[in-house]
């Protein structure tokens, strides 16, 4: 690995999830990947660009909603803006994968791409990058590579894959064959996935580009086709966008190739966390220095705490004073406070689909 | 009972207490007696003149701190200055009581005084005067009254007055020979004094003035004396003051006077509350339409709720969300949050401490 990274190997960084369930931290005009979740003075996004730079070098591609374009350009000026792909609307991830494969493939059909998504945490980005590496020599030999989690725990918020017997591949010591995908489990489910060695499929892709849009031209020959025209002549994005298949990747491409022998693993065994909910944040956080048990996401000089667990998010420059209560969620900002309980976090998506209802977009 | 109530009678309130477990909507400088705590337009102080207009008519003495003088004439415009009396700190109750008592004295010593709380809440007027009647003839008979709350629960916030046998008093058809006061119980004490008949001392005493100031001299002769001197040579208040005993009047003349047969009792059958703290409060509040549990103080729109009971205050004017939890008590205020349980609402004056420990007096 060099200053410059792999040179064959483009980083590709689907932007778009809004990641409600961190609301209000999170908006629709200020999604997850756009903020700095965990307080590390980076947001999401460019914590994504800091972990991939050393191994693509300036290869690096965003694919992001047409009203984050501009945040994204900001936040990211070494990135070229015609490396910054905006999508007329959102699509599912194949297409946003897709499209920057069918780019891709007009510079060079042989370019290895590594989709990753932007707004997940890993705090040692070399392990991270030992497993693309060995996932970038498993995908020049024509397959689709997945990085696959070594689950720290059972949770029913992840999908799982199920790697099966090693194979020899240059360059890819640790590399098996992929067995099988499996959707977010119900929580005993998920709890036998662990036991039998099952990983979290946290969604990093690595594929030679001609590849995966052949597996996409047999599996999904309409999506592949405008993906590939839209690529030749960019100027009729408009005209073919709207009508693009929503499918998710592991559905059009992972599912069915892993039944024709395609698709191959790379176990990751770093830490790794979606931060998908205030259940996970917290476990992030440093602690208050009163209360080592709540999570401080920010001046914990604001945080007047005692007896209390969980997490507040001193984020409106007022003080808090938290007493007597457990597990507690605190998010204050300045235009919206919310208190749940690290219990109940996954129910803040219901929240802003309440805020939504009674046309309170502003807030949501 | 005309407009002009009861011709030979006065109200007293001393108004002197912060209310730190109502904090942060109670403040240093914005005392419980003040505040409107109850969202019903008016401040607790306010809402005691209300009650009390009727029987005394103008007869209406304020005891209240220096600090608070500006604020009890604002809200109380109908007051002349001279029957704000401002203490010039704070010697607990029967300093502020006998003082009162002793400026009437100097008046007419056959003045009939009631002394009432500053910031309670009672919601039958109709009710606490009718007691207030018959224990203003209680007191023409030369005793001290004082009203006894018929308890709702067992409580170990509040003191006991143990009733006796009736006594037979023209006009004070309910009134009781008084056995005994008891401290704050601890919570199996509560029970067995509620199980017995006790009754709740809600610092209601009613007395002719001269007899009130004659008990003092007798059994705090140095108090009474400098109370007297105070009154009959106001310009000697600086120099008298500092030094004034610090007694509770329930210890200064109630216990040792119902040791002489000196204290009969009205029964109080009216509902009544001290407000002491959030689990108090809470249970006097509107519900959010959503959430018959959770009681609003303030703008109900504000607080989008899914799952919640407890209490939240909204009176930042930001939007609140609360989402599963129990019991929560949330109070939202320009300057501080305060996150606690209703379980926890005794531990609130812990958090002013501690502001306090930490020089946050601005806070306090």
């Amino acid at each position: 690995m060099t200053d410059i990274g792999v040179s064959d190997f483009w980083a590709v960084v689907p932007a778009g999830g809004v990641g409600s369930r961190l609301w209000p931290l999170s908006r629709a005009d200020a999604p997850k990947f756009l903020i700095d979740v965990t307080s590390s003075g980076r947001s999401m996004l460019q914590q994504a660009w800091d972990r991939l730079k050393p191994v693509c070098g300036e290869r690096f591609l965003v694919v992001t909603g047409t009203r984050y374009g501009d945040a994204v350009r900001r936040q990211l000026p070494q990135v070229p803006s015609e490396q910054i792909l905006l999508e007329p609307s959102p699509k599912e991830s194949m297409a946003a994968i897709g499209l920057a494969a069918a780019l891709l493939e007009r510079r060079d059909p042989s370019i290895v791409m590594g989709s990753f998504p932007s707004d997940h945490v890993i705090p040692s980005a070399n392990a991270l990058r030992s497993c693309i590496l060995e996932a970038i020599n498993v995908a020049r030999t024509g397959r689709l590579a997945i990085i696959g989690i070594t689950p720290t725990y059972a949770t029913s918020g992840l999908g799982y894959v199920q790697f099966g017997e090693p194979i020899n591949i240059d360059g890819a010591p640790s590399a098996h064959r992929v067995v099988s995908f499996k959707e977010k489990p119900d929580p005993d489910t998920a709890k036998s996935y662990v036991d039998s060695g099952f990983r979290w499929n946290a969604g990093m892709w690595i594929c030679r580009v001609s590849v995966l849009l052949d597996m996409l031209a047999k599996y999904q020959p309409v999506l592949a086709g405008r993906l590939r025209t839209i690529a030749a002549e960019p100027a009729r994005m408009g005209e073919l966008w709207e009508d693009l298949t929503r499918i998710v990747i592991d559905d059009a491409i992972a599912i069915p190739g892993t039944s024709d022998g395609l698709v191959f693993g790379v176990p990751g065994d770093f830490a790794w966390d979606d931060v998908g909910d205030y259940s996970a944040l917290a476990s992030t956080l440093p602690p208050h220095p009163d209360n080592p048990n709540l999570g401080v996401l920010g001046e914990a000089s604001s945080v007047v705490a005692l007896d209390a667990t969980g997490l507040v998010a001193p984020r409106s420059g007022r003080t808090i004073a938290i007493a007597g209560v457990e597990d507690i969620v605190v998010v204050d900002t300045d235009d919206v406070l919310l208190v749940t309980s690290i219990q109940h976090a996954q129910g803040v998506k219901a929240i802003v689909d309440t805020l939504r209802i009674r046309a309170r977009d502003d807030l949501a």
